[in-house]
């Protein structure tokens, strides 16, 4: 793989139970040439396990970051990749890691990217996979689908390697929103729907989880989250406006009304 | 995966040290679909460390055969691939997983055909290659090229279960020769180039590998096999009979070098 995309690599790996498993995949990205390794609350690290798994790629082990949120592991990453063995009912965009390496490597040739990880029970929560723009399915056998952690680290770095050999560079979208601003915008959005009163007839959770795979599609520049935030922005001024016009109003008719009670 | 080709597919382990591996591995064959483990040799087996990896694959360690030679494991089988992490001097074809996988997937519509791992730190001998009609390379960093078995069992049963998406039949070699029909034809050809004095001017063991090498492309058919091995009766025949005939003249002279010296 070309250094440079190996270096705009993160493997994320969210509230991983066992500490072997940690290992093992520091040594399947490490046979792929992958090097970035983001531990979300791991249960134990380091942990001796982890450095028995790991084999010779102990370095990866010794530069993990280990962060206390999802966001914090996805700080300036412009394209998260999130492994799903099910097919849920909301969801962003579905790939195989076959259709979705080529992507992968695309946005990594400019600037950082991420392939998330759930917990080895039950996988990514989908307020995690919400964070991702694309989905990706090993495909597997449907009687006993459950491949282990590492095994499907080496499945996609393998797969990435494979669609590195194979790629032909091509000019990547032009400053997509950085993770941190896709949140920040998530995050005024939700805020303004609830000043509005858009929530009191719509499940707000499952509303935002539609609004993020609208938004994951569209893959927005940082200029479009700058305008959207600005639209919002507006939309809560006008509505503050409205409501300060209002009691104004409610105030004016309640004092004519003591003036005429009087 | 057609339940059919999967029944036709063997995962052999040979001389395995780590238990762990042996249940990871099993685990890495139930999730793409594949059930039929064989273990030639190993170190442990069974044990707890090997249950505890399988997690719910527990049903194909209970089903393991473990074989005491490479050749027990192969019995009835018509073509194998061995993984190598590194390209030798004499070697077989070399193919990524990518290209031998629908190649495996074309013999195992009819007969038996295995996949071979060799042991984890120095993965298959000279002479277990030398069983194999195909070699796979799992492309990887020049750096740290060696992938954990369960791991490289994982991509192997990935990359089948792909193929097996993509697969349109096509039919297979008229009945190809077994594994212990090659074997014995070997067997009868190392003898028979003794017998005839071949060896006394080249290195058996290197000369057996370039032959091995040469069969292994051709991928004999049964009948060719009963032909070849006609062909190496009738030449030690021959060359007793030359032998019995050079005997009888020396003989024959002795006798009459003694009639003259009287």
């Amino acid at each position: 793989m070309q250094p440079l995309y190996a270096g705009n690599i993160r493997v994320v790996l969210s509230h991983t139970t066992h500490p072997g498993n940690i290992g093992a995949a520091a040594r399947a990205m490490k046979t792929m040439g992958l090097r970035h390794l983001y531990l979300v609350n791991p249960r134990h690290f380091p942990d001796p396990q982890a450095d028995a798994m790991a084999a010779g790629a102990d370095d990866i082990l010794r530069n993990a970051v280990v962060c206390t949120s999802i966001d914090q592991a996805l700080q300036d990453v412009v394209f998260t990749t999130a492994m799903t063995a099910r097919l849920r009912d909301i969801s962003i965009e579905v790939k195989t890691p076959r259709e979705a390496m080529p992507l992968v490597l695309q946005q990594a040739s400019a600037q950082p990217v991420a392939m998330l990880f759930g917990t080895e029970m039950s996988g990514l929560s989908n307020a995690e996979m919400g964070r991702a723009q694309l989905l990706v399915n090993i495909p597997a056998s449907p009687e006993f689908s459950s491949l282990n952690l590492a095994a499907a680290v080496q499945v996609m770095a393998y797969e990435l390697t494979v669609a590195a050999q194979n790629y032909h560079p091509v000019a990547p979208e032009s400053r997509p929103a950085a993770h941190q601003q896709m949140e920040g915008f998530f995050a005024h959005l939700e805020k303004t729907l609830y000043e509005i009163g858009f929530f009191t007839t719509q499940n707000p959770v499952r509303l935002m989880q539609r609004l993020r795979r609208l938004f994951a599609r569209a893959r927005p520049e940082q200029e479009e989250i700058n305008i959207l935030r600005g639209i919002l922005s507006v939309t809560t001024e006008y509505n503050a406006r409205l409501k300060t016009r209002y009691q104004q109003e409610q105030q004016h008719v309640r004092e004519q009304q003591d003036v005429q009670k009087y």
